[in-house]
């Protein structure tokens, strides 16, 4: 096992930056107040924690009484999906919901289960071969119950952007409120809500060098949704529970870490990428892009190798002490094919060789070039074995 | 303001102790991989997922594949109750609901959610004077229809304790699965499952010197529940989101240390929480003890004092260096006569009145007797100035 890994898998979680965690520190052991006391240790976590929904408003040019603080990113697309689609049928204002076919499985899933046990009808709309919706099929899709559209900012399994702006410009034409899963956008991509012209956005703070455990459902002022978590009066009664202090403070340093380090990092990584992006196709043959060769997030390359199964390569790499994965953690231990790779058109064979390799602020030059001496003769290798040429 | 602290709110909340945190700081920036990683840090983040949910289990009695990690006591509360009459209204097995009135909100606020949106009905039993249910009373309320009964371990605001063992017994005799809001128990009474006889059970890491944001659902293998929290298959497709690795982490190090000193602490803490149920009666007129007075909390102590609101005496304990409540953090925003009270039969007049003093690690003798001398001419004075006699 070499000394240094070379972690190429920051889409799946980072490492808490040292500004978080410094943040995060005093909130464990000496200003533990409940954010709800009376007392000078409740009014310190309480300041502390209206402190960071102030940072993170600014970072999302919105009002810190829109934003809710959540424990994940799934969560926040929980609250989301069932919080406005409960509200809108208590109300009788509809019970479809449109997402896309390539969402999160915090998106999907919920949206299944909202149609299973709770008498919503969801469409999923289709994506191109790049993973992209179409405004076009959106705008078809919209019927008069409508109730909430639900399209991802950028995808986590192959890195493409979605025309976020022009699909909500549809959705407010109808008079939709609009959310998006943002949780692959931090530091890569600018988070304006008012520019995005979204209604509702989910962040996960373990993306951007923030602790896990921690997300942000940001909600427009005067949209209405159910709480799905209750109890206490918490977050403007949006959701119940003591709330995280050390764990909100270290998502609002790490967020606004990620914003002033995005002009700068954006650029180096984005050089970085795309030498894999050049160098990995022509290396290895019988190997594609998977996602749009541009509009895609500028940390993320991924790669559908014919004729394996990605796991050997994954072990391989592992061995060289090359961090990567096939594409989602949440669903790496599946062993499925990938919605998102179907609903692009792959096939089940092909999409067993998908490889995600993400870039983040510990990746250097050297490591770029590690991964292309140890990646091709790893392919080849097992692509004789698989075949049975060995 | 005094130097030091007297910090009389431990069932709002405690600090880290230094153990768990010790047991936390690797997995911020050392092993930050996401435990569904098939690479090193993955996998050395999924041991220590699963070492911790072992630890867990071991205190609980239990099997680890029983242990979910939450993100707090609300969310386990709230995981329960919605799963199980999920589950029994889809499978068609009842959709009636039996809990106690002196519920935490996170089951108080969830079970009429369940009424008003989905089609559940909710009897809360009532309570005695010291809080306390009775068993009958339960035998009486069962129906063919009740699919699920939940009563907590010791309330929150008075202290009281509930004859959890002997209420299972009749949810059991009649098929019906029990479960128990226990986040106050930890480091205070027993926590093995099988002795109490119950299939659910909550626990909240910041009640115990763990850190918030985390939380356990134990739920008795074979008790089917729908998943609230959807996504990846993460907590064996009980709830979805990326393992909050550190928080989890530090939550069973806490909780085998609160069981480890549970012992020699409930003998200390409960010499020095009785001085205060002696002495304060006795030193202030007009003033009765809240919750029973030995069946309670071995750290909690609560009063009620007539003729006064208890802002004010909370403020003057707060400028002497005290920090103390009223009775639930959740709720002390809420200003309005505590549900708790007002079900033990305090009329609104006195409720207002009500002061809850719970005692911890860091408390001492010294600590309990500058409480005795700050407190009575405190209360005294404020029910002149109250009274308008000033």
């Amino acid at each position: 096992m070499p000394d240094r890994t070379i972690y190429l898998d920051h889409a799946a979680t980072t490492p808490v930056s040292p500004t978080a965690l410094a943040a995060m520190l005093p909130y464990f052991g000496e200003i533990y107040g409940n954010a709800s006391g009376i007392y000078r240790q409740g009014r310190l976590a309480k300041q502390a924690l209206e402190e960071a929904r102030r940072t993170v408003a600014e970072v999302l040019h919105a009002h810190p009484s829109e934003v809710v603080f959540t424990s994940c990113g799934s969560e926040s697309d929980n609250l989301v999906l069932r919080g406005i689609m409960w509200a809108a049928l208590r109300a009788g204002r509809g019970r479809h919901l449109i997402i896309s076919a390539v969402e999160h499985k915090a998106v999907l899933e919920t949206a299944h289960q909202l149609a299973e046990l709770f008498d919503c009808e969801v469409t999923e709309l289709p994506v191109d071969g790049y993973g992209r919706v179409d405004p076009d099929d959106l705008r078809r899709a919209i019927r008069p119950d409508t109730a909430l559209i639900s399209i991802m900012t950028a995808n986590n399994e192959v890195g493409t952007l979605q025309p976020i702006a022009a699909l909500a410009a549809v959705a407010h034409a109808y008079g939709i409120p609009f959310h998006t899963d943002a949780v692959q956008a931090p530091g890569h991509l600018p988070l304006d809500v008012q520019a995005l012209g979204v209604d509702a956005l989910a962040l996960s703070g373990h993306k951007f060098y923030g602790p896990k455990g921690v997300g942000v459902t940001w909600l427009r002022s005067g949209l209405s949704l159910v709480p799905v978590q209750t109890g206490g009066s918490h977050e403007g009664k949006r959701r119940a529970g003591t709330e995280n202090v050390a764990g909100i403070v270290g998502l609002a340093a790490a967020l606004r870490e990620a914003e002033d380090l995005r002009p700068a990092e954006t650029t180096r990584l984005l050089e970085l990428r795309n030498r894999l992006l050049d160098a990995i196709p022509a290396l290895i043959p019988n190997t594609r892009i998977s996602g749009h060769p541009h509009e895609r997030l500028p940390h993320h390359a991924s790669f559908l190798f014919a004729g394996i199964e990605i796991q050997g390569v994954l072990m391989g790499l592992d061995m060289a002490g090359i961090a990567a994965s096939s594409g989602s953690a949440c669903t790496s231990a599946a062993q499925t094919p990938s919605h998102v790779l179907t609903a692009m058109g792959v096939s089940a064979a092909d999409a067993v060789g998908h490889l995600r390799l993400t870039l983040g602020r510990s990746t250097t030059a050297e490591d770029i070039e590690e991964v292309l001496r140890v990646l091709p003769p790893l392919v080849q290798r097992l692509r004789r074995l698989q075949s049975g040429n060995w």
